[in-house]
């Protein structure tokens, strides 16, 4: 069976390394020549608008997915018109456009920031008096690891925060206090079957995720509410594949912060630490295959590498780390690679604390202007 | 770093999946069009005895190994004058050689059963002699998956046993009665650094593994004993990589079978069940990196899928149940697969029993003359 992927960066590689020994195989489309799922299947070099390219890259296959949600809606269309395409588009527009994905979360129940839409300054002012201050205003579209956002804390920064994110359609949402970030992974059969992983903490730095911790420390009442949410999100888009919401925990009530139509970064734990990694799952749905078990195998805990990557033999002497490297050169602010600890929860605690000492010096955080 | 393998099918592609991980990339050399690590790496399609192909091969590498014990030492030498050539020509060449295996182990004070070289009529009479009936002769190259033997009951079997095997040169082992058959897995560093995973125990079907079951209930003493045996030979071959020993259990004693300088079949276990895969601590001792934990994460078994695959879906229905699919065509006696069953212990003996009838109905046994 022939899976084709849109965009072949570390989550297509990483979903072809679950899928080939099952015996999937794997063509991606990316513009970029350099994509690092080349190592893993055959890479077309092409836009996603670009139509010859679209019709090579469909040519043969059997199931079409993306592995990022800022992949053109017309480009998973164009490919529907030769093979099914999971997760469906209305999953992917609706996780391209912050407005719906509230809108949508609002209407299935889930708690939410109080939150308006804007599109010119007369509408931010009066979306910024409908949620209160602080708040942030962020782009509805093509924001990812907390680029296109700006905090208001006081009605002098609104002129500052309309300058610097205006021209585009935003969402000002309050910014409310919370505890801390969870996220669930869950995975929808063509069936309809749903299953869940246990909810994930993550600390974010600077806008990009640096530790995901597996299982959070939760009550079954907030687990039995996240996967509930994960069920209802994709039961009303008719979902098939793996799909994330990232929660604030506010005081014991799960605020959804937004969705993301794909394998997530804090899965990335899956695949040494639960018994079907959010990878295989994903391939899973896609080929009408059954699901599998999503209970951990232990605990564990997950830290990016960000910018440049430790020396390997550094990474691998440290016991329970499973270093992953993309085999991405070094640049500021970017994903290079992560390392996923396993083990018992003594020497959990001590090789994260020497995983993270090592990410840390060797990191290079986010700069504003960077493109990651 | 770039690693050149020598054979490029399940095996290769094992080491490929674990390596890309890390960020280690692979090519390949193999005489066959549709290898099956083809799909993990770079497949340079040649014989191993072409020196154009074999410079192609070897051009950039960072250091080579093989993935089978039958390719030529000649191969290993062109390419060792590019770059390391890790496990050492000698350790292939004993393992080529039974006579030579068995002669290493007994100088090491491993215990084997009485054997003798024939390479004439009149030797192989004489070694019947020395070693008693009954008698096994095998050849003493070439031979795999239980190919390339013959059993002697009586004084007149031998006539049948020399007209079936006596045109190469022979080794006549005297046929001791075993309770079972047992491997151990080390891997040894460019430090001189041995590790040992536990001894499994296998189960063989008409000269082909049919199961494997990892650990095996054995005393701490008879764990010892294997780990020492393969420490001995490993450190007198001057051994770097992963080296497989398969051993008879005749009444709590280890008699050394052969060894197989490389991963192997009985280590399949390793990739989902222990701390670190027999594929990655192959790489990681070819590459210098620091050995990884061979502790298990649990009881496991492994079942091999002979001539077909059953389908995919049956298999991913089994609690616990990973199968690995290899991309090879249905052969009447070839490995096109294997499935490792993790879990509880409960659910590990229900899930063995469902896959071993799943892959029994499916099953093509090795015919006599059939190339697997």
């Amino acid at each position: 069976m022939l899976i084709g992927i849109l965009g072949a960066g570390q989550l297509g590689r990483m979903l072809a390394l679950a899928g080939l020994p099952i015996g999937l195989r794997f063509r991606f489309l990316d513009p970029a020549e350099d994509a690092v799922a080349a190592h893993v299947g055959e890479l077309i070099v092409g836009d996603f608008d670009d139509p010859a390219a679209l019709a090579r890259f469909a040519r043969g296959l059997s199931v079409c997915t993306f592995e990022f949600e800022n992949v053109p809606a017309a480009a998973l269309r164009a490919v529907a018109a030769h093979c099914p395409v999971w997760p469906p588009v209305e999953a992917l527009e609706t996780g391209q456009d912050r407005l719906a994905e509230k809108t949508l979360f609002q209407r299935l129940g889930l708690s939410v920031h109080p939150f308006a839409p804007a599109s010119t300054r007369d509408e931010f002012a009066a979306a910024l008096r409908t949620v209160g201050l602080p708040a942030v205003s962020k782009t509805r579209r093509m924001g990812y690891d907390g680029k296109g956002q700006a905090v208001i804390r006081t009605p002098a920064d609104a002129d500052a925060a309309w300058e610097a994110l205006g021209a585009v359609p935003l969402l000002v949402e309050a910014l409310v206090p919370f505890d801390r970030e969870l996220s669930v992974i869950g995975v929808r059969a063509q069936s309809g079957e749903h299953r869940a992983y246990p909810l994930v903490e993550n600390v974010h730095e600077r806008g990009i995720l640096r530790l995901s911790r597996a299982p959070a420390d939760v009550t079954p009442a907030l687990q039995a509410a996240a996967t509930a949410h994960s069920k209802a999100v994709m039961d009303a888009l008719g979902y098939v594949g793996v799909l994330t919401i990232e929660f604030f925990d506010a005081a014991g009530t799960l605020l959804a912060n937004e969705m993301a139509p794909r394998v997530h970064n804090s899965g990335h734990w899956t695949i040494e630490a639960a018994r079907t990694s959010q990878f295989e799952n994903h391939l899973r749905a896609l080929a009408d295959l059954p699901l599998g078990d999503t209970t951990p195998r232990g605990p564990s805990a997950m830290v990016n590498l960000i910018g440049a990557c430790p020396p390997l033999a550094d990474l691998l002497r440290i016991p329970g780390a499973h270093p992953h490297l993309y085999g991405k050169g070094p640049r500021e602010g970017r994903k290079v690679g992560h390392v996923t600890i396993t083990d018992d929860s003594a020497t959990l605690a001590r090789s994260t604390q020497a995983v993270l000492a090592l990410a840390t010096e060797h990191h290079t955080p986010l700069h504003p202007d960077a493109n990651p």
